[in-house]
């Protein structure tokens, strides 16, 4: 039960009590976020990242910090998102274990994790959560909000519950609604998480710690993140060294790919709470932006006010495949927005923007520099 | 430890011992199969069918067996493979658990279960079983070899191996090698059983069996044998009624896609044997047809003499991908073959050959009239 906090994370308490949008509340809450760049005196130069499932707030190096973030190459002085023009806030989502409250943090009622008994957690609440801490940082307007993967989810819910929080919006990989084939990947995340016997309803420890099931749903997570395409290219049917194998294991790793993914695996699944991977995964498959008008996907795009959009997609990506980011950009249009799709080449899946900077680094740093 | 093995299912004893390509000799094995039509004079009339990792050989009913089999719709009289005009032949792979000889079979030599001291089983292995069969009986040449998925791996193998064996192939959906992200979705299933501590190495009985294991790996079969596109139009985001959730268990079913996915998991956890299930994807995961000739996967396909060739694939399959097939045609057509590629716009993925039946038919049902 262990929250991964980076060095140098500011925090921000949230309102108590913090209602949620299924019920319950939050008392004693705080979200963990990072900035970069100068606020303006008119304080009218701040972009808001929010954050797929795992990552912190340390999207970059800092003053706080000079370890390289998640997105080191798209963040800081003259790159894409250009910290010299902007001031950049990213908060780690609420839910989360890396400085936010989630299902593993303390409940100050209680003194103990959370646990299961966190309140249910939507998308909506990461984002009105996100909501507060540009708030309390005296932000009135955002110049944009950019969300990938479920961020692009969060940024969505964030504008329609939020009207006028940001006067644009760079959408790269989301969604504005699950589609069953995600939801099913999810389930079986989730499913081979609570199938291992110590995640034991939630209540594991270091000791006893849901590790099999988390390398399996980390090993099926980078298998949907990532493309067929790429990985012919990168392994091929490339076989591990013999001084790699153990060969006592008729079913041991055998292939390249197989031993990058235990590594991967290998490499997460101490690093980041189960019970919040179930928590965060869950919101993913209850969001429909339609909700948040009571109609269909499209009206709920078509209800958010923002002056100008891009939606990036890869026709790769089979987790959030492009049409969903086409979806968006159409329904933001439908809306008033001068919103538009950039299909994008690469062959890296649903994390291509993570490392294919050479593609989304021109995409976002054209629609920034034009605001 | 069961067999599973269908009514006027037949037999026939392979030659003992029975040499595998990966070393160790099978004593005593079998193969099941059926048939439908009759043989002509000239027993130049019959088309071999080998499937998929887990059909039984009972394609579709017949004479020793009314019951409607797993190809019901393609095989018969009239139908597009015309049991007036041909004798069809389909054999249960060697390895499985419908008849053929495989680790849920009794080893005659102790009198108790092969389990996991069955020989490495190769793709090729189930090549040479067929062509053991079509010998067996009375044939010596085939008029078409139509292979499936991995039946598609096992008619390249059975063409590479046995030249002269047959005038002409389908190949439906196969590939002439492992993909690395077929291998690692299927390293992932296979994980999922060894993972479950009532596998036990191998050494489960019906009341101590990897029950949980088997469904996760099923479950992740099934959503990579369909398509992201055919779920959204046949669940969408529509939630089961509340008599069919169990509201105690916060991550419990509640989209029908898990719904689905959980009823197609029960229906197969039972009814196909733990221990053949890793060997036959394993089998996959060696599979290169330019192993046959020491070169590259286009120099084995080339060395295939065949006279006709059809290789039919779908744009959304994501297992075996159109390119495989593709690559199929071209490579069989370097070889000397009159080969065509054709893609089909099914939804349904990779198992679309099993239901899409309308661009199906009369994709196979042209080729063998033209024969």
């Amino acid at each position: 039960m262990t929250e991964f906090i980076p060095p140098g994370t500011r925090f921000i308490d949230l309102p108590s009590p913090f209602p949620m949008k299924r019920g319950g509340v939050l008392h004693g809450a705080r979200i963990a976020y990072e900035t970069w760049g100068t606020l303006s005196p008119a304080r009218d130069n701040v972009i808001l990242i929010v954050t797929g499932l795992s990552p912190d707030a340390h999207a970059a190096a800092n003053a706080d910090n000079p370890e390289p973030g998640w997105w080191e190459a798209m963040l800081g002085p003259g790159k894409p998102i250009d910290t010299n023009r902007w001031h950049v806030v990213c908060v780690n989502s609420l839910g989360s274990c890396k400085g936010s409250s989630g299902p593993a943090s303390i409940d100050p009622a209680t003194g103990t994790p959370w646990r299961l008994r966190f309140p249910e957690l939507s998308v909506e609440d990461v984002a009105d959560a996100a909501a507060h801490v540009v708030r309390a940082l005296g932000i009135e307007r955002l110049a944009c909000v950019i969300g990938n993967s479920m961020g692009g989810m969060t940024a969505l819910a964030l504008l329609a519950r939020h009207p006028g929080i940001a006067r644009s919006h760079i959408n790269i990989s989301g969604a504005a609604r699950a589609l069953p084939f995600s939801i099913a990947i999810r389930s079986l995340q989730r499913e081979a998480i609570r199938l291992d016997p110590d995640w034991n309803n939630g209540d594991y420890d270091d000791l006893r710690y849901p590790e099999s099931g988390m390398r399996m749903a980390r090993k099926l997570g980078v298998i949907t993140y990532r493309s067929a395409l790429e990985w012919d290219g990168r392994f091929g049917r490339v076989r591990l060294d013999s001084d790699r194998r153990d060969d006592e294991d008729p079913f041991g790793l055998e292939f390249e790919v197989e031993s990058y993914l235990e590594g991967h695996a290998r490499r997460f699944v101490r690093r980041f709470d189960p019970n919040c991977y179930l928590y965060l995964s869950r919101s993913m498959d209850w969001f429909d932006i339609g909700e948040s008008c009571h109609g269909s996907t499209d009206e709920g795009l078509a209800a958010i006010r923002v002056e100008k959009a891009l939606a990036i997609g890869v026709h790769t990506d089979i987790l959030f495949p492009p049409q969903q980011q086409q979806q968006i950009a159409d329904g933001l249009r439908q809306g008033g927005a001068d919103a538009t799709f950039l299909p994008l080449e690469s062959p890296q899946g649903h994390d291509a923007f993570l490392v294919d900077i050479a593609r989304f680094g021109p995409a976002v740093g054209d629609f920034l520099r034009e605001l």
